[in-house]
């Protein structure tokens, strides 16, 4: 991408020449003059003041401070800037070929589109349907019935059990488990779980996350939900449409997290608790019971986040009156 | 199954046809005319007034509340009820054909049952054992003189370092790892962990879950403990018989929980940490010293829940009544 | 080994006999008459003196303590008499013979050196290089152009994305995943993730850990840093040399641990968190700004140990005073 182009498409005022090449893209601190480097908000000031990167992406409160040597694209609209040049200058996606690899293991009723890609390793059992696009990375595991909509991808290792429904355009990071047997148990036992897991279309699951299949309903995980790695999600959550659970979020068993809400990391939300559609939940909190549509929690139990700060302030005066 | 069977096999009295077929089952909210819903406990009672499910069971004090179109099953022992529906409702266990696939490759040295099942891409290393009704699934990993007791089945890709042990009849997640080397170090770098991993009988390990093994005594998981997903187990933790981890809980090396004890969500256990039997230890608390055999205890330090709550709430008022 | 020779190893005072051959290590209440047990701290004075070891290491205060029956060698520095205790009785490391398994799928492009080892079902892409003396366990991936330094070992399954540069005689244990795509998102969906991962040498990672690449420059693990079983190190984090992350550990992206800090099990780090250069933050602490270097801290929002004690056991006191 050359700089004239990239102030057109992004798009920016161009201080400099319009024909550099632009390939390679660092932070303030590591860039060099064949470097772009982006400063898009008021903290990065400093490190733009010494930067000495060659081509420089500002935020218009920052024009005037970036160095008089470099090649400067002044942002219409910072917000976007830095997902724009991302996606301008990421290699094109890898041409994923369909086909499967010779070692890749597909039942004889299983159905997988001629337009998938199925890499070396993979298993794909009885019943099992993969649709067009989607691509299966190294020994995914696809079980009896499972389907896989149209162009998903699966990172290496995922597994998905017995008849999981996953939707279309998701990606999923390696070693997710989708759809194992819930923790539920009773005197005699571990039961059965019938209920099964639905996946929606366009969901990110990240790296080992782990979702269990229902106990008699399914677990649902809504479109356009965002998952991070090392999440767990009990049998029979429901995880609505848009939904974020950040790094190391647990769902216990039939917990709730309504469209749009956002859980920071390690956050857990016991099976009697529902955080309300677009309410946001600070890292490491507990949910125990239903949090308000919209609102800020935080602590454990999880309460609204700003007389919970007033409280602890109180206290914290308290104390430190004391002898 | 058919209504009158059922109603016999749970026992229940049934209100109807007992020739309807029982086939699918669903939650009171998204239950149809032919499925069959349950209304086990008062919390049910708007739910079962509303719903169209055509067969219900329901526990003696929602009788009266079950519409009048549906077949209603009365559960004498409301309790067991769900565990038997979903026991007759599950398909027979998938018929484990024993036989190793021609992908599978096993040591000379392993010994491995004529009756045991192994999936493809599995390895088995050099002087293991595989007991018969094993089943190994897709890509398992058994390492050199580990040990898998009977009828145990691991879920596809767990990996089974070297010597451990693992007894009957236990179920195991995709993914786990057990007996990877434990986290200890001294001036010198990692110490060798020679201490092993004896997991009992009839033990259930969720997906992605960790066990390491020990650094000089073994790491010991009890017959019939429960453990959830992306659970960690650190070196030398010993977890007594019919002790319940929930999701992510994580023991650090030395951790002790005695038999019966069942930790909630997120609880973490330091190396000084021991809970009593058959305590039980509230989600995301942080158990640092011995907890009492019996207990009920939240919050980090963990500390007895009663006398925490009142603390709490005297806190609160304190802080409420200031300026 | 025999005990005069462990004697003059560690090295000891021995009192017994010289020629007693040292094969097995256990813990002093499962030790039996030809097991070797330790006793290096006050805090196994009782065990020590009811324990049918035959063979003890113990710390010159508990010279006395040590059954008469015992062959007895006390430990001139008890400190590092377990790690010396260990490296003599541990197996020597399984010969490493080099090569690369019939089943492992090696691309043209890629250069593996003739001393490496590749186990049964690896999988090496395009113009990835993998140096000498490297070890890949069974069905480990290496995306393309990723890079294993010398004598690193990678556990069964480990997944090395695209680009991703590893250092030399790094441990790497089973299921990790390094360089997965970040978890940052704007409006048009997931980001290109560009930055990259670059772990250093002699860096520990446990099993099941996922370290996410940086979206514009790299994630980066220091040499020497230490890092338990399911911990998440988000895109853009940067852990220092000899750093310390215990299990489930989590670190947002853009998060920052210095050189030595030491993070206990279940630790959150925000975006906006720095841990100074060998600080220590206790279990489950989360951290949400700038910790300085040196000090303990504890606590959500982590703040001084200390002074944070303090605090809590003045409220405990105000609150019992209430009515």
């Amino acid at each position: 991408v050359l700089t004239g182009a990239l102030a057109a498409a992004l798009p920016a005022t161009l201080r400099g020449p319009s024909d550099l090449e632009v390939t390679t893209l660092a932070r303030l601190e590591d860039a060099g003059p064949t470097d772009l480097a982006l400063a898009l908000g008021p903290r990065y000031r400093d490190a733009l003041r010494a930067t000495r990167a060659g081509i420089l992406v500002v935020s218009p409160a920052l024009s005037a401070d970036a160095p008089a040597a470099a090649c400067v694209l002044v942002a219409a609209h910072p917000e976007r800037a830095l997902g724009r040049v991302l996606r301008l200058l990421a290699a094109p996606p890898p041409k994923v070929a369909p086909g499967v690899h010779p070692t890749a293991l597909v039942h004889a009723s299983a159905r997988v589109h001629p337009e998938a890609r199925l890499d070396p390793y993979v298993v794909v059992e009885a019943d099992a349907v993969v649709e067009a696009g989607v691509w299966l990375g190294v020994g995914v595991y696809v079980g009896s019935g499972a389907h896989v909509g149209e162009n998903t991808a699966l990172g290496p290792r995922v597994v998905v059990h017995a008849g999981v429904h996953l939707g279309a355009r998701c990606v999923v990071g390696a070693h997710a488990v989708l759809g194992g047997p819930g923790f539920g148990f009773d005197a005699q036992g571990h039961l059965p779980h019938l209920g099964g897991l639905i996946i929606g279309d366009d969901v990110h699951l990240g790296a080992s996350t782990c979702v269990d299949r229902g106990t008699l309903g399914p677990t649902r995980i809504g479109d356009g939900a965002r998952v991070d790695n090392l999440v767990q999600v009990g049998h029979n959550a429901q995880v609505g449409a848009g939904a974020v659970l950040c790094g190391q979020v647990g769902l216990a068993g039939g917990a709730v997290v309504e469209a749009g809400a956002v859980l920071g990391g390690q956050v857990g939300v016991a099976g009697t608790g529902r955080v309300g559609a677009g309410a946001r939940v600070a890292a490491q909190a507990g949910v125990t019971r239903a949090l308000e549509a919209g609102g800020v929690f935080s602590g454990h139990p999880a309460e609204p986040n700003r007389p919970r700060l007033v409280r602890l302030a109180r206290l914290k005066r308290l104390a430190d009156a004391q002898p």
